[in-house]
C-alpha cells in the first residue's frame, strides 16, 4: 500500500473554457460581412487598466474584431484622472460605426463610476453594466425585445418561466455582465452545472459561497446562481445573506420555487458557510485577503476571480478543482456581448 | 473706544428660508382639487431613517399632503435590513394613485442603493436621484419635455443657453436632487447668489469649497454651483478638483464660458482652497471631521449639511454667516419636486 498523502486537487486553466467560446465567435465573425468595432476608453494612468486595454487589443486582433483605443485624461500623459471620459463615451454612443464600448474602470470610485456606466448606451454596453441589464438579471428576465431598450420604463410583466434557452419569437437574450457570466460559464464547463437538469435550474442541489457583493461582480453572480437553482451564501465585510429561489424550511412548502431568487439575512458564519459549500468563488480586491483552506469542504471547487490570489497556496489539499483565473473567459463574454448587441441594433434598424 | 473683541458672525436658522417655499407650496396645494400622495418606504431599523420618516409625515400633515409610510423588512421588526424594499418601490411605481416615492437610505451601501435609485420611476422620483436627472444636471440641461423621461436615450442636443428661468414652450424644469437644491436655494436666500447677474450665472465671482463628493450631495452640488458661474473646489478624501465653466488662465481666452462646467484636478491643498473661499459647504458624515476655523477666510459663509457638526464651535469667529442645518429646506424641495412630478404626469396624460 502507498503511504503517499492523498492526491492534490486539479489545477485548471481558463484556456480550454475560453476556447469553446473563441471558436463560436470565430465562426460568427467569418459568417459576418464586416468585423464589429469595439471602442476601448482609457482615461487613467492605472497600470492594470493599461494592461487590460492591451490584452483586449491582442484578443481582438487575433479574432479579427476591430479595436480602437481612445485615450483621454491621465492616459494621454496630460490632464487629470478620468478627464474627458464622459465626453468620449457620448461620442462613441453617437457614432453609428461603433458597435460596442468598453470603459476601463475604476476611474473615480464606485459612485461616480456607476453614473458613467449609465451614460454608456445600452445598445453598446458590452460589459453589461447598464441598469436595464442589471434589472433584468435581478428579476430573472432572460429575454428582451430590443425595442424595450429604448424605453426608460422597466418591464412590469412577471418573467416568463425559462423552460429552454432559446429566446421566444421577437425577443433576444438579455445582456449579462461579463465577469459574473464568465464565472457561470466556467462552472457550467467544469461540471458544477448539470445539463440533465432543466434549463434555468441546472445549479439545483449545489451550495455556493460567493465572497464579494459589489454590483459589478458579487451581487449579480449570487443572483444568477440562485436564479439557476443554487443555494448561495453572499458574503461581504458586513454581513452574510442567503440567495435562493427555493422555499426555506417551514416556508411556503406548496411552492416548488420562486420565479426569481429571494434574499434573506443568514445567521451562519463564513466558516459555517464554507463547511457547507460545494463551490467557493472569491473576488476580493486585496492581496492580504485569503480564504482559509482548513475551512473548505473536502472536494469542493474553488474559483479565484480577484486579480490577487484569494486562496492559500495549499488550497488543493482540500479543493478537488481550483481555477485560479478567469480573465480569458471574461474577454470572450465581452466579445459575445459585442456580437449580440450588434444584432440588437440590426433588429431595430430592420423593424423600425 | 470699545475694547471688545470684534463681533461674532450671525447664526442663521433654516426656518425663514424654508417658509418662503412653504408658502408657495401651500398656495399651490390650495389651488389643487386633490392633495398629492407621497409614499415613504422604510426598510431598515436605522434610527435616523425612522426619525426622518416621522419628520416627513409631520411636514406633510401640516401642509395637507397625503403621506403613506410603507414599512418593510427590518422596519417591521421582522425580516432583514432592506428586505422587500425593491418590491415596495415597484408596487408604488405601478400604483397610479401615487405621485411621489421617497426611499429612506442608506439601506445596503452605496452601490446597491444606487441600483435601487434607478428602480424608482423618474416620474415619481421626488428625491431627484434618477440617472436621467443627474445627467441633465451634470450637462446643465435645465428644462425637459416630460415625454423624454419615457425614453432611455439621453438628450444629445447641446443645452439651450439658459437666459431666464422660465421653461421654453413644451418643456418643464428638470428635477434636481433635494439636498444640493436646498443648499443652492439657501445660498440664493442669504445673498451668495446675486440677482443683478443674469439667470444661470448668479454665482459668478464667488469661490466655493464643497467638502464631500458623493453622487447624492457633493458632486451634484459642485456641478450646480459651477453651472451657475461659481469657481468650485470639490474636496474628498483622495483629491481636490476644480469645477468651473469659465476658461482657466491661458486657456481658451476668446470664450467667455463653457456651456457647462468642466472639471480639472487642482494642485491646491484644502488649506489653500479655504483661504480663497467665500463660501464653505461641508457634508462629511462623520462626527470627528471638523473644518479648521483658523483656515477659513475672514467673513466667509459656512453651511453645514452633515447630520454631524463639521465646523468647530468657534466657527463664527471667522464666518460672517453660519447656517448649521438645512433639513427644513430640503423637505420643502422634496415637496416642490412632488408637485412638479405630478404636473409631469398630468402633461403626459393630456398630450398622449
Amino acid at each position: 500500500m502507498s503511504t503517499d498523502a492523498s492526491p492534490k486537487g486539479v489545477l485548471l486553466k481558463a484556456d480550454p473554457i475560453a476556447n469553446v467560446f473563441r471558436d463560436e465567435i470565430k465562426a460568427a465573425l467569418s459568417a459576418s460581412p464586416k468585423p464589429p468595432k469595439l471602442v476601448g476608453i482609457l482615461s487613467t494612468s492605472a497600470a492594470p487598466s493599461k494592461f487590460y486595454a492591451e490584452f483586449t487589443k491582442k484578443q481582438c486582433d487575433a479574432l479579427g474584431v476591430e479595436f480602437v483605443l481612445r485615450k483621454t485624461g491621465a492616459a494621454t500623459g496630460e490632464g487629470g484622472e478620468g478627464e474627458g471620459v464622459e465626453e468620449a463615451i457620448i461620442e462613441a454612443n453617437e457614432d453609428d460605426s461603433v458597435d460596442g464600448i468598453m470603459v476601463y474602470y475604476p476611474i473615480f470610485g464606485v459612485q461616480q463610476d456607476h453614473y458613467l456606466q449609465q451614460v454608456v448606451s445600452p445598445f453598446k454596453d458590452v460589459e453589461g453594466l447598464h441598469f436595464k441589464f442589471h434589472y433584468n438579471l435581478y428579476h430573472n428576465i432572460r429575454f428582451l425585445d430590443p425595442k424595450s431598450l429604448l424605453s426608460s420604463v422597466p418591464p412590469t410583466a412577471p418573467p416568463a418561466p425559462a423552460v429552454e434557452d432559446q429566446p421566444p419569437e421577437g425577443t433576444v437574450k438579455s445582456i449579462l455582465p461579463c465577469t459574473p457570466l464568465a464565472i457561470v460559464k466556467s462552472l457550467e464547463d467544469i461540471g458544477v452545472y448539470n445539463k440533465l437538469l432543466p434549463y434555468g435550474d441546472r445549479a439545483y442541489g449545489k451550495t455556493i459561497t460567493v465572497i464579494n457583493r459589489s454590483e459589478v461582480v458579487g451581487r449579480p453572480l449570487a443572483a444568477l446562481l440562485a436564479n439557476d437553482g443554487a443555494r448561495v451564501f453572499s458574503v461581504d465585510i458586513d454581513s452574510i445573506q442567503e440567495y435562493t429561489k427555493r422555499p426555506r424550511e417551514g416556508n411556503d412548502p406548496a411552492r416548488r420555487y420562486h420565479p426569481r431568487h429571494v434574499v434573506h439575512p443568514s445567521t451562519l458564519t463564513l466558516q459555517e458557510c464554507l463547511a457547507l459549500s460545494d463551490v467557493v468563488v472569491s473576488a476580493v480586491p486585496s492581496a492580504s485577503y485569503k480564504v482559509k483552506t482548513e475551512w473548505l469542504k473536502d472536494g469542493c471547487v474553488c474559483v479565484n476571480v480577484s486579480a490577487d490570489k484569494n486562496f492559500e497556496a495549499d488550497v488543493r489539499e482540500k479543493a478537488s478543482l481550483y481555477l485560479p483565473t478567469i480573465g480569458k473567459v471574461t474577454i470572450m463574454m465581452l466579445l459575445r456581448n459585442l456580437l449580440r448587441l450588434r444584432q440588437y441594433r440590426e433588429t431595430l434598424k430592420t423593424t423600425s
